[in-house]
């Protein structure tokens, strides 16, 4: 299989301790434009997405004391948690990335925001980086 | 003063230990392109540029044991070490930022890669997330 370049950035997530101050600072110091918040129930995690070209910053503030998002903020403070990728198939690239021994934390997708199918490979394959693949609904 | 918004990710920056194993990996199994290498003397670092979409992933790795990457890996390990925003006028967006208590790095820019002007905030300031503000050179 050849690789096919992944088309963008999908967006970069944060972990946050108060959702409303971040957002209030990448507005109001920054100028960005928030573009929404969602719940994902499944992550434990509120969201605020915020538009910078044609990719977006998320900020996840855990709506729970095991949410994920608060054991990393935990762990290691607030700051950058993952970077997605935009692909398409997400299912093959796995399957593909697994052959490769590269370690993954989803070996199939699973549900994300706004529907996506995401998957997360495993930071000891990609030098400390939580990457994110992440089909768009729908592709 | 009303903040422009940044016009786009300008790359991300990511600490490596060994640079060729990780651009390897990107290329590879991600299915990046390398479009170049560089070293920034005054960063102690040499870094390869990877596209994708509008933006680019720099994958850092420190040619000195006193260089700010070195001390980052020494540090957290190897991972997203900041996200760089492209914008116009650094010196003036400083000076607002300044005035608004945000604590920062660089309170004028300096020559970073590509002879861009750079300036850092502080993770303090910004949930923990080192922002470099990008000046592209010559805007």
């Amino acid at each position: 299989m050849s690789v096919k370049p992944p088309k963008q950035i999908e967006h970069i997530g944060i972990a946050v301790k108060d959702l409303e101050k971040s957002v209030q600072f990448y507005t109001e110091f920054i100028g960005l434009t928030c573009v929404g918040y969602e719940t994902v129930e499944s992550e434990k995690v509120r969201v605020a997405f915020l538009e910078i070209g044609e990719t977006r910053l998320e900020l996840l503030e855990a709506t729970s004391e095991d949410s994920p998002i608060a054991q990393f903020i935990e762990k290691k403070g607030e700051g950058i948690h993952h970077i997605a990728l935009q692909i398409d198939n997400s299912v093959k690239r796995l399957e593909f990335l697994k052959e490769q021994g590269v370690k993954l934390i989803n070996e199939v997708p699973k549900q994300g925001a706004h529907g996506n199918l995401v998957a997360f490979l495993h930071p000891k394959s990609t030098n400390g980086v939580l990457l994110e693949l992440c089909q768009p609904k729908g592709k």
